[in-house]
């Protein structure tokens, strides 16, 4: 079984520009990387895990395939590389910007006895999808992909199932997503986050973050 | 066992005033509640189901308690007067606007060994908890609560597991939670917002709802 992390590190994360510096922006990028190998990595369940990636980086125990395709193509072409070199063991798209992710989350999606299993993002999103044969999925991300990923499942005949975490839920985009890490995170990019100064603001009845 | 559910009727969801009249914002509240009730009810686990109601309304297999108590204090008498009249079950306390919610989510948080799980919210929250021993735990809800609520956990020597559901995180208070329902939700809260013409607009990169 392999993992496969499509990930951009130059500007990433635009949307937290309003608090972050592009520097503190793709650090957050990487620390959150790290988050989601550490935890496939502890899981057990990879032979290999492979990083598409935009810009040269360097984590231990992945190998990084250097990328200027945009994200569904990069992923399909992996797909279809996997497909016409008779790799039919099955594969885990995950994203990389999941840092509540745990070790037990990817072996109980790694387990599922479906043909595609699909770990839902907030607003139609996909965050995880496990596809047991490469040959038989295409990806199609942006928009609500969910949506679109269960249709494409469903047309080529696979059973699909939907695996309910709100870990792997979390994914970071907006400011107001840093809470969540700043609440349940635990691994290097909540310890970077507070490294920068972020914390909840409980003072009002609603909670925000903010950086002292 | 027992769950029991707080519920505010009058004015319900006010957050979704600029698209929902106040009749509107009630039925679909009260959509949720049947929803939940549902669910639990099929979860086969509880003897009793009460529902701490600001109206009377009338809900198949629950009992209504109406109290002009806000939620912290409903729910502390409630879980005092367990208390002194020695019913020492465990209780679960649910949220009412939680539409995407399974009888297996119900099940898998009952059955948990800890003294207390909780399964989060968005943004700090807490949309279930499992109380093992009634007596030995109050609730704070309101801001972090999560964070208020290990605490107290922890404060009283009980021990905590937090219980990882998108489904359960998923409660519905603005504009852009109903797309979770229209995407995620089988019951009769996606009914009633598909009834009212409510759909996904899938034309942009982001995924919004609007009403047609």
């Amino acid at each position: 079984m392999r993992a496969v992390i499509p990930f951009k590190k130059n500007n990433a994360k635009s949307r937290l520009g309003s608090l972050l510096s592009e520097k503190e922006r793709e650090d957050l990028a990487m620390a959150m990387l790290t988050d989601v190998v550490q935890e496939l990595r502890s899981s057990g369940c990879f032979k290999v895990i492979d990083i598409l990636s935009t810009a040269i980086i360097d984590i231990e125990g992945t190998n990084v395939v250097l990328t200027e395709l945009g994200l569904n193509e990069s992923l399909n072409e992996y797909l279809k590389k996997m497909s016409s070199h008779s790799i039919n063991e099955p594969v885990l798209i995950i994203m990389a910007d999941l840092p509540l992710i745990s070790s037990k989350n990817i072996q109980d999606i790694t387990s599922s006895n479906a043909d595609i299993v699909i770990a839902p993002g907030r607003m139609g999103g996909t965050n995880a999808i496990f596809i047991r044969n490469p040959s038989s999925f295409q990806v199609d991300y942006y928009g609500a992909s969910f949506l679109k990923h269960y249709e494409i499942a469903k047309r080529n005949g696979l059973n699909v199932q939907v695996f309910d975490s709100f870990n792997l839920s979390t994914d970071i985009d907006e400011v107001s997503d840093l809470t969540e890490v700043l609440i349940h995170g635990k691994g290097h990019a909540a310890t970077y986050l507070k490294k920068l100064g972020f914390d909840i603001a409980k003072n009002s009845g609603r909670v925000n973050v903010r950086r002292n």
